[in-house]
């Protein structure tokens, strides 16, 4: 079978360049009502019911039947066997990621994620104290879309920030396990797991019930039930964004071969047919070569389906007047992934300001970074990087203000308090504020 | 009129103290489904309608007519005029106040808040480059709880990460504006304010209209349908914690005058009938002390008859078996303000994990925090301290990992992508990473 891979043509020079564009771009976060109301349901019955209403939906949604919560629960014996089982090579090369990851995370804690204070010149101390998450929930795929990857990406900077447990739930449809993924939450320190999925595992995190623990912060993936579940519990306990489909942004300035981007562009669009793959060039040879490799490569590939529906449907091959006007359009995307396929990256890297992650240079696929660079690789999509941040250490750590006020701070502190607190109407405000006035003290 | 303040005695020694502290704590952050439901109508108004909604929308709840949204907009000359007429004494407490938290969050900033990157020995680039947001919408109330410092604690920690554009709104009901609201917006460096509010306010800021511009971002503290309205627009735009009622939980060794200790649970108290002010302390005697000064000082509040309802209802003063025991129970609260009322506050400060912000030693109030130390008194409310943080510069920046892998590292990194990406059934990923390998490149 024969498929055609054909993403949109644009130029910024049409004249219908921005309705072609914004219609390309067009993807609506909205959630289904239908969906929001089962979900509501599901999340209610398991706040009440707890390990009951769990285990009636696993059967129910996964096939998956069990007498206790407690007999769908991975010891640690099972996750080490997982990893030791696997092909030397699959455990190295996960073992090696997990590393990396680790070492990048510890960097990133070290720089931004530290206790600091000063002292005023009259010994008021000032500053904040970071401490990690008590305990978190990393929910992860089964089924078709199991990425042992995740389980990596979201436990390892859970257990760098210092998480004291670490939950891991992950669906096994008619009790089939991935041993990959065993193996990787054996790897990244999981403290304990169990095969349950769906709004009911969101809700058993969220609530807790006699067997699952309640925790404070539930990260990872999911599909649109889990996302509902996700958005539902908000507030009781933290959440990481709601991701919506996956997306890549190439910006060529026609130096890197034409079949590399042609397969960083695949790589995006073989996740799912509402991925986004984008190039944006100044060069349209360039552009006709990308797309000639595009149709000589496409017949290689076994998800060749999934990749020309993606293409087709939501990618797009834009000409630019040129790499400056290309980082402006990136801008305007604020794009999941951003390739900066160009034999001078640091060139254009100042001007890009909206991107989850950015990629420099040739030798830089964004499939280097999905797995083992160091960065992580849950990453903000559909634009939510015009305000949000991946995943990393600081998602599982929070602070506290410090504040030590000195008797003589209390004196200049006090006047300034008083003043605004009786401005708001707040007189016990203000009166607290006078009490430690000299005079008064 | 007389009010009796009368928070609840218990005693961790007591048989039903679990069952009574439990009761105490109880507070539902659960919405009412017939606001959840108006909210969502609005938000399709103004999404639909835009300029058009929010003026019917602001004459009907707020009593303000007005032809165009442009008419409701205040200009910089209007936010001057009304610091420049205020009285000496509090212009000069507005402007000392604000230096004071700008200072704190440039110290933040620079903490936490830079860029960073390393280089592995083969020369690969790994890092985040932190960069403020573009434009955030900052949420002020209005009417009886109109509090010009929380204009300087979200306006201020917006302007110190670099955020382009600040948009203030805030209901002018009847059209009267606060003049030390306005005055605070000048001082805290806000780019355009707007006298709309509610729910029509959190639309426009989310969704833009011909008027009032998008923006990436919202915060600030807002009623029901302010915080229902934001809790539905995450995922479009940014926001930050749903505030609950605002608590106070002071931990006391009996070193600091009962005076002091009663004003600083009244400080909380009279915001809102339902703010919880909790004494802990191993002293009965010193208990009984400051129950005595509650009942001395509160007739001469004006604000006696909320104080007494708030004490009443959601205050308590609990006896500990020791200090260690109440900083135990204080991780259990996760309060939002917490003072430690001691002596030796950093030999209790270590045991405390979850707060939004630690007030150490006697002179220390939490007013003193509330208006002019410099920390952010936007807090985590209802126990999300175990979770979240202080409203902070990080609230306003957002990171992108940095990747440059060498020719050399896409060798070793690219024999691991794609094992893992073979192992996760993702061929495009695997070959793209395969393409970087020297012999294929």
């Amino acid at each position: 079978m024969t498929f055609v891979a054909a993403p949109a043509r644009l130029s910024t020079s049409s004249a219908t360049f921005e309705q072609d564009f914004a219609q390309r771009l067009h993807w609506s976060a909205d959630t289904d009502a239908a969906i929001e109301q089962r979900v509501a349901d599901i999340l209610a019955d398991v706040r009440q019911r707890g390990d009951a209403a769990v285990l009636d939906y696993t059967a129910r949604f996964d096939g998956l039947q069990a007498a206790t919560i407690a007999a769908l629960e991975l010891t640690q014996a099972e996750l080490k066997v997982a990893y030791d089982s696997l092909p030397a090579v699959q455990r190295n090369a996960l073992a090696a990621a997990a590393a990396r990851v680790r070492q990048y995370h510890e960097a990133q804690k070290k720089a931004n994620g530290e206790s600091w204070s000063y002292r005023d010149a009259d010994g008021t101390l000032l500053g904040q104290k970071v401490t990690p998450l008590d305990r978190v929930g990393i929910y992860v795929p089964g089924g078709k879309a199991a990425y042992p990857s995740s389980v990596l990406m979201n436990a390892i900077p859970a257990h760098v920030a210092g998480v004291g447990e670490i939950i891991m739930v992950v669906p096994t449809p008619k009790g089939e396990k991935n041993p990959l993924v065993l193996a990787a939450a054996y790897v990244a320190g999981v403290t304990r797991a169990f095969t349950i999925g769906g709004a009911q595992a969101v809700a058993a995190l969220a609530y807790g019930t006699a067997t699952v623990p309640k925790v404070d912060k539930i990260t990872g993936p999911g599909n649109a039930y889990v996302a509902s579940a996700k958005k539902h519990v908000f507030g009781l306990v933290g959440i990481d964004m709601i991701a919506g489909p996956s997306e890549i942004l190439v910006l060529a300035d026609g130096s890197t071969p034409p079949d590399w981007v042609a397969m960083d562009l695949f790589s995006q669009a073989e996740h799912d047919e509402l991925a986004q793959s984008i190039l944006l060039c100044p060069d349209a040879a360039y552009i006709d070569a990308v797309q000639a490799a595009i149709d000589r490569l496409l017949p290689e590939m076994p998800r060749a389906e999934i990749i020309a529906k993606s293409l087709t449907g939501r990618g797009a091959l834009i000409h630019t007047r040129s790499m400056e006007e290309a980082c402006e359009i990136s801008n305007r995307i604020a794009p999941e992934h951003l390739e900066v396929s160009s034999n001078d990256p640091h060139r254009w890297e100042p001007l890009l300001k909206h991107a989850g992650a950015i990629f420099l240079g040739a030798y830089t696929s964004e499939s280097l970074g999905d797995y083992c660079a160091g960065p992580n690789h849950v990453l903000p999509t559909s634009g939510t990087a015009r305000f949000s941040s991946p995943l990393g250490v600081y998602d599982f750590q929070k602070r506290s203000s410090l504040i030590e006020v000195s008797a003589q701070g209390a004196q200049a502190l006090g006047q300034i308090a008083s003043v605004l607190a009786h401005g708001e109407g707040l007189q016990g405000h203000a009166r607290a504020a006078e009490m430690r006035l000299q005079q008064e003290g």
